[in-house]
C-alpha cells in the first residue's frame, strides 16, 4: 500500500499506517463506517479511478479490515463489509474527524456528528486513564 | 500535501487527511509527540530524504500543526514545535497506535505505552457519550 515499508520501525503507528495510512484507504473506511458497502457506492462517493479503488479494497481485504461477501450469484456480485477489526477503526477515524472539526472546519461547521445509538448523545473521542478513570487532556500524556 | 484535493468533500476527515493524511506527516507528528523537535532528529528517526522531510515540515508549519522556532543565531538554527492544535493530534495518533497494537502488533507486543503524567496510569483512546457519560463501543456508534 505504501511505497516504502517501515521494517526498521517497530512502532504500531507505523504498522497501522501500512494498512490505512494512505489517504484513500481511510476515506474508504470512513464511507464503510457510514454504511456504504458496494464498489459503485464507494466510487460515487469518492470519485476515484476504478483501478485505484479496486486496488485499495483488495489491500484492505488482505489486511483483514474488510471482507468480500457475495450477495448475488448470476452475475456474481460482492460487497465489502468491515470486519470487527475494521469496525474498530471508528475510534481513530472519529478522533481525526473531530480534530478536523475543531481546527479545520469550513464556514458551514462540522458536517457530521457521531451519536450513541443507545441514548442519542453526542460522542467524543478522547483519552481515558485506566487507573484514575479520568478523561486525560493531551498535555498530561507521556509515551514510554 | 496530497496529489488530489477533496473540494467536493465537506467531510472533516477529508480535511484532516489533507493536513496529516500522508504517511510521513503522521510519523513526523508521532516523533514530535515523543519529544523530537530538530530536523536532524526527525531525519535520524524516519530515515527519509532531506528534501521530502523539509517539504512535509514546511506544509505542517503552514497548516498550523508545527511552529518553527529559532534556537540559535550564529548560524541560525530552528526547531519544530507542535502548536496546541498539533498537540491535540495525540488523540487520533494514540487511537491509531492502539488499533495497530491490538490488530497488527508483532511478536514483541506493543512497543510503546501512553501514560497519564498525573497518576501514571495507562491511557486508552476511546469514545465517550457526552450525554450518558459512558464509554461507547464501536457497534453503538451512528454518524448523522
Amino acid at each position: 500500500m505504501l511505497l516504502r515499508t517501515y521494517d526498521d520501525q517497530v512502532c504500531s503507528i507505523a504498522r497501522a499506517l501500512e494498512v490505512v495510512g494512505e489517504r484513500w484507504s481511510l476515506l474508504i473506511v470512513r464511507d464503510a463506517l457510514l454504511g456504504l458497502s458496494r464498489f459503485e457506492q464507494f466510487q460515487d462517493s469518492l470519485g476515484i479511478a476504478r483501478n485505484v479503488l479496486a486496488n485499495r479494497l483488495a489491500q484492505l481485504v488482505r489486511a483483514g479490515v474488510f471482507e468480500r461477501v457475495r450477495y448475488q450469484q448470476h452475475p456474481e456480485r460482492f460487497d465489502y463489509r468491515l470486519t470487527p477489526v475494521g469496525h474498530r477503526l471508528f475510534v481513530p477515524v472519529l478522533a481525526l474527524m473531530q480534530w478536523g472539526d475543531e481546527h479545520l472546519a469550513g464556514p458551514l461547521g462540522p458536517p457530521r456528528v457521531a451519536r450513541h445509538t443507545v441514548c442519542g448523545g453526542e460522542l467524543r473521542a478522547g483519552l481515558t486513564c485506566q487507573q484514575c478513570q479520568l478523561p486525560v487532556p493531551a498535555h498530561q500524556v507521556k509515551v514510554v
